[in-house]
Parts: C-alpha cells; structure tokens; sequence
C-alpha cells in the first residue's frame, strides 16, 4: 500500500478529479442519465482515484476496525456512502469495503457460524438522479440497497446507526458560496473571477471558513451517527500544508474558466456582473485544515492523514478533453443556472481551446500529492 | 373505529383504487413526475382508502403492538412502506403510523426520557420515480428516510430489521401475467380479454394461483425482514368469498376496457391478436384467499382480516372521468408497452365513453365491501 502513497508518477493532477463530483450547494448534481456529459460515462477519473487509495482502506480496515465488536449485538453491517452521485463508482468502492469487512471478519472470528449483513446506505442530494442509481445497480449484490436523499452537512441517519461511512470526492463541493463573495461592497467580491485561485487573501479566507463551518456540521452529524469504534473515510482532493492554490496544476481549469468568460463579458456575450458575482462552492483543504476540522470536532481520532498522488494509475500527459468533459458533467447544471444555457457551450469551447495553447502550463503546475485520504475512528 | 367498517356509504367503489397503485410486474410503475395523468395528482382516491381504514391501523397498534418490547435492544424503530410509488399518500400513512407507534410507546412507558428514533424506508420497483419522491418529501419530517429499490415479492431488507411494514394498494399486483396465459395452445388463453372478469374457469384460476405464488414470496420475504412481535398492514382491493369478479362494480373497467380495445381491433387500429395477448396482471383476493396464503406461511398470527367500504368517506356517485385518469395514472406504461403510444389516447376515449354511457352498470355493481384490511403480527 505505501507504494501508492509514494508512487511518483504524477499525471493527471487532483484538478481532474477535484473538480469532477457533484457540488452539494442547494439543488445542484452532477449530470444524470447516460448521455455524453452524463456522469456515469465522465467519473473515471475518480475511478483511478479511489483505485490508488483502495489499498490503504483495505489496510486502515484489516488494522483498525474491530468487526467483531461492531456485530457484537447484531450481525447487520450498515456502511453509508455520503455524496455518492451515480454509478459506477459508488458500486465498486462499496463492494470493496464489504470485502475487507468480510475479511476482517473472518480474521476475527475464524469458523463464526453467522454470517454477516450488509445494509449500503447510497446518499446524495435529493436532486441526485437516484433514477439512474437504481436502475444502473448490479443484477446481483451482496448487501441490501437503500438511497438517502439529504444533504451530508445535516443528520441523515438515526443516532449509532452507522459502522462504517465513505465520503469521496464530494466534501470538496461547500454547501454554499461563502457570503461574503456575495456582496459586492464586501472586500472579498471576486471580481473577474470564479474561484479563489490568484484570488485576495479576503477570498481564500471567506472560502477557508465556509469549508470549516461545512467540516463543522459535517463531523458533528456523523459522530452522531456512527457507532463508537466505526471507521470514516474521506477521499477529496487535497494540497500540501502552506502551498499556494495557484500553484496546483488543476489551478488553471478555474483560471481559464474565469478569463473565458471574461472574454466573453468583453464580446458582450454576457455581463462582467454575471461573472463577478459568479464563484464555484469549491475549496481543496491542506492536511492541516483537515487536522483542525477533526480536532475541533474531538469525537473522532486520526488513523490516517496522508496526500497522495490521485491519478497515478494514469499515463502520459493530461488528457485535456477529458478532463473537460468530467469537469462538465459535475459542473453544467451550476453553470447553466447562472448564466443560462445558451452560453455554455461556447465557454466549454474557449476553455478547452485556452487549456491547449497553455497545456505546458497545466503540465508543469504541481500535481503531486494533491488527494487527501482520512481515516477516522469514532471515539 | 367500527363505524369505517360498518359505513353504509359505497360511493366511489374498490374499482376506484382497485387500479390505480403501481404494478410489480417487471419494470411497470405508475405515472411519475407532476403531469394531468401523473400519479402524483391522481391518488386521491387512495388517499380516501386509506384514510378508511387509518382508525382500524391505530387501534391495532394500540392493541397489540409491544413497542417496548420492540425498542428494548435498540430505540430505533424501521418502518417499511412497500410499494410505496410517489407522494403524497405514502408520507402521510408514515406520519399516521408513527404518530401511533409514539402514542403507544407513551402509554407504555410514561416518563420514560428515551426517545424513539424513526428510520421510514420507502420502497418500490427500481424504474419507480424515486426522483419525484424524494425531491417531494415533507420539508420537516420526525423521521430519517431511506428509498429501497426492488419488488417485493423477494428480499429487502436484513433478518430481522424491520419493525412494521405497511403496503397499500399494491399487492394486487401479481409479479407476472401466469405463464398460461401467454400460451395461445391453453385452455387459459384469454381471447377477447384483458382480465378474469367474465372469463372461463381456466383464466381465474390462472391468475389464482399466481397470487397464490406471489402472496407465498412475498410473505417468505417479510417473515425474514420482519421482527418476532412485529406488525405488518396489508390494505388492498377485496372480494366477499365466494363472490364472482364480474358482479363487482369495478369489474365494468377491465370488461369496457376490453371491448375498446376489441371495437379498435375490428377497426382494423390495432391486431385482436394484440388484445388476446395482453392481459393485466391485477387480482383481487377474498378473506379465504389471504387467510389461506397466511396460513400456509405459518410465521404471521392474524389480528384483522376484514372487509370495508373502502370509499366511505367520498359523496355521490362514481366519478367517472376522475376514475379513468386514475387508472390512466398507474396503468399507462403498460398499455403503451404492449400496443405502443398512439393508440392509447384513443382506448381511454373510448373508454370513457362506454362508462358514461352504462353508467347505471357502473353505480349498481357490488361496491359495499372491496376493500381488504389485513393486520399481521410476525409469531
């Protein structure tokens, strides 16, 4: 497992995975069905990314979790998977967890004559296409299947209901913009941007406290939930303590999204108001941030806090169109429900356009270690 | 309560729901979304039938449920709605019945400073509209919600982890047309038919013998999922034993149903093979039936087995157009399966028509007692 931590083959950066899961701010979700922005064919990225970090939760289980305590008073395993969006991600990384259970199990209580349930708990926004979901599940599974409309920063499931928790490339997306970029007499208005890449500090830190409150609510929610001596983990993009957001090659897709639409302010396509009072609800957090999250919170302790390199299963240079295109099924909806929908295409054109001619710069930018993985035992 | 059951007032008969709850044959469901013929605006009669017999639900539950026995190992309470299809009446039984199962929790533990935790998995077919349920939940509700894909004629939900399960108006549904009815060389081939009303022995005992089947699963299924001393309600059209179908006031649907799409095949609209080939998968059992199915299972004690005037509560006679787009609501899909989308429009005018037209038929057929109430208690 520790050679995926360090494998140094960093190729399509956290960017194409940051950028790609559904935001949880109010009624946005990635793009349903299975047409040629859809989901369900734009999330492999994220399957190379839940790929590299597979080994470790198989590890943090097998070493951590204490199975046979969990079914001590009943032999019904409940796992959730918070912001789940459509398949087929969520499948397999739900497969895989029962898997190391079952084996943990095994390890624990060799020749046990019950057998283990398993309950997978499929959570996202009630706007998520659960349609989609369910008609996509596999033909046969080996848990029960529920899907749990509700937003993951409030309570979705009843007091210790909950023994093992996943949360992947999803608490990213904050639950809303931060208020302040709202105001245009704040002096954090974003001002020619989206994002707070090459943002003031005012931005970075209205965006720094809204994904603290989000943490906030997010952990307290879920110490209620989980059982004491239930395991959590959270996948999400990530970025080394202190480094700047800039300097992070998933940076550009904000910045050229930004001059994108500011060109077409200037051709009057749209208005500079339209794009200045337009921010993306996404903050990628440092181990640090993460660390003061949990601590706060104290009902939680760290078994793993660690970067990785997300996409290094993949080969070769970044695959721009691809990556634009996952970036559009997670995004177009918050898009079209600013600048309605006859602009967008003509955005997606300009950007992947400026991502070509500047594709040294996305190449060169740091792509690391920019996937966060955390594993938390509840208390 | 005695008075709903005893309620001289047959006014909109068991035809009324008899057909408008989502089929469970593969893939059908009722009408999503919010449209004239969605199910949504067209499931006011269900809620009448419901309403019915909500005075006889909270009397068994003060009755005979043991909520403190139920909550002694856990206070979280699982309640089940199966075939639940989309709102609002489903949210409305779950309200009521948790509304019971808290006041009988306060008469049996007064002062007692645990609280009941509700945990309400909706559950239906996977093509239902879960998107329609879930973004058309109550903005407030005392319970944490699950959607649960699957019919229900087989596996759910884990051992034992049910605590009460309820099913309206849906398991009339058989699973499948019987097989012998697709078999143009049986005795129980159905020509010129859409249903058993007024057919040979051959075809009633067919569709006999299918619920007969299907009530076997599905109450294998439950007596797995459900809890020793937990309750299941089953409400769903009726018959008095020994009755014939065809002298049932709802009969006069499926018989005019017939005869349009009869009328349209000599037409030359559609092929008379097309009618005899489809059949609809609705039956409608006596208390002898249930109880007999119950009996056989063996792991369920009977605490109601009755039949009401399921329409009790609505004035006047049948509202004929408001009965057909029922029907069309739940029934739509499959009619478009099976002779495709251009004529359906024309089957429903048709239909209308011959109801209007044999009115008297329609309002002097056997409406008294057709709905059936069945409380369950797993031994």
């Amino acid at each position: 497992m520790a050679e995926v931590a360090s494998d140094p083959t960093p190729l399509i950066s956290g960017g194409g995975s940051e950028s790609v899961r559904r935001p949880l701010a109010d009624s946005l979700h990635v793009n349903g069905g299975d047409g040629a922005y859809s989901y369900t064919r734009n999330s492999y990225f994220q399957k190379f990314a839940a790929n590299v970090v597979k080994g470790r939760i198989g590890g943090a289980i097998t070493m951590k979790l204490d199975v046979e305590k969990l079914c001590s008073r009943s032999n019904i395993i409940c796992i959730a998977d918070l912001g789940c969006a459509v398949g087929p991600n969520t499948f397999n990384s739900m497969q895989d967890i029962l898997h190391f259970i079952q084996h943990k199990y095994n390890l624990q209580c060799p020749g046990s004559d019950r057998t283990l349930q398993f309950l997978v708990f499929f959570n996202d926004q009630p706007s998520n296409d659960f349609n989609s979901l369910f008609t996509s599940l596999p033909r046969e599974t080996p848990y029960f299947t529920a899907g749990v409309p509700g937003s993951f920063h409030r309570r979705l499931f009843p007091e210790s209901s909950i023994h093992f928790a996943h949360c992947s490339y999803a608490l990213h997306w904050l639950s809303r913009v931060p208020e302040e970029l709202q105001d245009r007499n704040s002096s954090a208005w974003n001002k020619g941007r989206i994002h707070y890449t090459n943002a003031p500090d005012q931005v970075i830190q209205a965006y720094a406290a809204q994904f603290a409150k989000d943490m906030a609510n997010f952990l307290s929610a879920r110490a209620a939930e989980i059982v004491n001596g239930g395991m959590m983990v959270i996948i999400m993009p990530g970025i080394p303590n202190g480094m700047s957001y800039s300097q992070v090659a998933a940076s550009a897709m904000y910045e050229f999204m930004a001059s994108s639409f500011m060109d077409m302010a200037h051709e009057g396509l749209i208005s500079e108001d339209e794009v200045d009072s337009f921010n993306l609800p996404i903050y990628t957090p440092s181990p640090e941030d993460m660390e003061a999250a949990v601590e706060k919170n104290g009902q939680f302790s760290i078994e793993i806090l660690e970067l990785s390199n997300a996409a290094a299963l993949v080969d070769g240079r970044v695959d721009i169109k691809a990556w634009v295109s996952h970036v559009r099924a997670a995004n177009e909806e918050m898009f079209v429900k600013h600048f309605g929908g006859d602009v967008i295409d003509e955005m997606f054109d300009r950007l992947t356009k400026k991502l070509f001619m500047f594709s040294e710069q996305v190449n060169s930018g740091y792509k690391d270690r920019t996937q966060l993985l955390v594993v938390l035992i509840r208390k």
